[in-house]
């Protein structure tokens, strides 16, 4: 396995889906998930995916700049993101910055332990 | 223990020394460390230090933004940074996002395992 491929395919399939269809996101996460939302703490699957497709704007496209990644220990794996979220009838992208802490499942996939995302105001 | 507590509190500690007295973070890392700066992939305690010895600017001065924590398992916990980084004799602060993963130590403090560290062109 090659760290860089994985977090590489997971960010595309992550940012893919939530720019088409965010309820595809749950299964993503666990009941132990956590994310941080410009500050926000929301915790478990459920409760994540009511928060994202609840945000203020219907259709995005996430531009990818950089991904970072490294082991984490116990097979797990932090993927560091750069980028820009372009909103459907905004004239400016918005810049961000995410990290993911991705943990292995027992079918030999991953999923989202921990999600922090923060809007890097210019 | 207060996660956000002891989250701002390595914050405040890691860049007071960097600003101050670079080599003095050797500490706070050891052997299986990782530092990913600006793409560059970094391990071990003195590599790193080496690296952040060497970066191309002698003063500087990080003011922080935001910090946002989550425990990560094992009893560790990841802290997410952003901000800006002023260097001597530079008109316009460079803005940056920095995430670490803190783990305990047996002494019952923490040292960092990861650290991702990229600046967030505008």
């Amino acid at each position: 396995m090659d760290p860089d491929a994985v977090a590489k395919a997971f960010v595309e399939h992550y940012y893919s889906t939530f720019d088409a269809n965010r309820a595809g996101l749950a299964n993503l996460y666990q009941e132990g998930s956590m994310l941080t939302f410009e500050g926000q703490k929301i915790q478990g699957s459920q409760s994540i995916v009511v928060k994202l497709t609840s945000l203020p704007f219907q259709q995005c496209k996430h531009n990818i700049t950089t991904v970072d990644c490294q082991p984490s220990g116990s097979g797990g794996m932090l993927v560091f993101v750069s980028g820009n979220l372009q909103l459907v009838g905004e004239q400016h992208a918005l810049k961000f910055s995410q990290m993911f802490h991705l943990m292995p499942t027992p079918q030999g996939s991953f999923y989202v332990l921990n999600d922090i995302f923060r809007l890097n105001y210019a």
